[in-house]
């Protein structure tokens, strides 16, 4: 049983739109405790900010610690995030306008909580903990139910003028491809999160593709997770091998598109997908985004799959508290 | 006739692949003489450096100057250039590979000599002489023979990992599209540039496509100029009018993607094809954007056209040779 001597440990949060994950992390980024609990939005703000409290306390309990123990939290919160007043400007999947999330938490816990961009902390923990050579720049390109993007610019987390840069997966490559959730068509996530992949899936079914899958499933694709395609195409199902094929196309053409752009040093992948099939996957993408990059523009540039999968947020959002209270 | 007691003019020069433009600029970047030759890249480097010093001298001694009266020269070359070296890192347009132009200029002018990529300087010129905001970050997109674009954030010039950074015109936005001179399809520069829209009007054109064009200019498009298409469309040419509005849908689209992805606080359209059909097409640019830009990211962001014309780069190679030079 550990038994600190001063508040040494950071608590880190992922506040998504359905669930709630917090860790607790030592001085070196090892999660020693971690929790989740279901956000239950439709409940309202307040609610949520006790469900948050009462997850990281849980958590915290869970390792005999106290949260005099814990020297700060750091929050991902989805959407557009003001790190500097610790508020959420804008989250959809929340329903939150301008809400001063550091102050309602801060009141609650009684120490130090930082807020960013879910996606930003995720590339805050690849930073941290899998790019050693610290490159000036990079990009980390989420892939999951949606696709996030998280930018460093220069060392530091880039956020632009309203805090929405990095809508990587609303950057539209297939004009009039499939719809997608923000109401336009042909976005990046639209082709190749795993809704997407998923939407593939089902519809062709429906039409009669015959596909390992509803073996597996007993016929309910509602349960489908990533990894049971990584299963399916290992037990030789061609037809889940050339959906997910499709998609790492669709992500080397991101990625392609991102080095155009920004030409950062790495570009990290992560996210369930990426986690579930980084050995389908990565080949294709590193490829097509070679096809795709315009000529000397990927000379010396890394392309790499991130270990940090469903820890990323909240070990990002660890190493912020951590940098943010550092004496 | 000026007569300045000392070397107050800077000297700004657009290297491009098929000509070399120089312009003296007094210290207010008011261009107060300019020159024009060819660049005839097919003689080498030598030879095109000597062509980029005369057609400088010539500029200068236009206006009844003398080197000794000028400060610095500017450069906006194509391609990746490393500015703190001075050299060309790659430039296939000029079949360069790591030319140290700063180098061979400052030998035969013995003045000091700055170099950026041309987009990047043509940024340069919106951003010190029309946006007096000085925004925090602001994208400019050229749209001309292919489109190009210029990024400043956090006030500075941003050109990435290999100096690429901003090879806008390379981002997919129409994966199958139109085939683009970089190889593949459905490139930016393949669907908006002038290229593109005077491909699409030819190869219609061809298939018996009516249109004022053909009266205006004898049948011989090969003589079409972004001018021509104004023409036209206030002659009442549906056609036409219906190719650029397209052209128009996809600069929109375009500049959705960069406020999704970099959130800058402005973005600035230039070039050719915009300074010639401003107002046919920037009420659907930025429509179009607004369509596409997810919810909540266009808050408070400016899309505007650039005024800087064909003096863009010039004048930005200007404004940098100032800045370097200023004591």
């Amino acid at each position: 049983m550990p038994e600190p001597t001063k508040a040494e440990y950071i608590v880190g949060v992922d506040l998504g739109g359905t669930k709630i994950m917090a860790g607790v992390f030592d001085a070196r980024f090892q999660c020693v405790s971690r929790n989740k609990i279901s956000t239950k939005p439709e409940r309202g703000a307040e609610a949520i900010v006790k469900r948050i409290v009462r997850c990281v306390q849980d958590a915290v309990d869970e390792y005999d610690l106290s949260l005099k123990q814990i020297r700060g939290v750091g929050v991902g919160a989805p959407g557009a995030v003001d790190p500097d007043t610790g508020r959420v400007l804008f989250a959809p999947n929340l329903n939150w306008t301008n809400f001063p999330l550091k102050k309602a938490l801060e009141k609650e816990l009684t120490i130090p909580v930082f807020v960013e961009n879910d996606c930003n902390a995720s590339m805050l923990a690849v930073y941290e903990k899998e790019l050693p050579s610290k490159p000036r720049h990079a990009i980390g390109i989420f892939v999951g139910t949606g696709i996030g993007g998280g930018i460093i610019l220069d060392g530091k987390l880039y956020s632009g003028f309203n805090r929405t840069a990095g809508e990587i997966g609303h950057m539209v490559i297939e004009v009039g491809g499939p719809k997608c959730n923000c109401g336009n068509r042909g976005c990046f996530e639209a082709l190749a999160s795993r809704t997407a992949i998923f939407r593939k899936i089902t519809s062709a079914v429906k039409d009669g593709q015959k596909t390992l899958l509803t073996e597996m499933l007993g016929g309910d694709l509602r349960e489908l997770r990533s990894g049971d395609l990584r299963k399916a195409i290992r037990k030789g199902d061609k037809f889940v091998e050339k959906v997910v094929e499709e998609a790492a196309e669709y992500i080397g053409i991101g990625v392609a598109n991102l080095i155009n752009v920004f030409n950062p040093e790495v570009v990290a992948l992560g996210g369930g997908v990426i986690d579930a099939l980084e050995d389908e996957m990565m080949a294709i993408i590193v490829a097509t985004a070679e096809d795709y990059a315009l000529n000397g523009t990927m000379n010396g540039i890394q392309i790499v799959a991130s270990k940090a999968a469903d820890d990323a947020c909240i070990t990002g959002a660890a190493v912020l508290a951590h940098k943010m209270t550092k004496s």
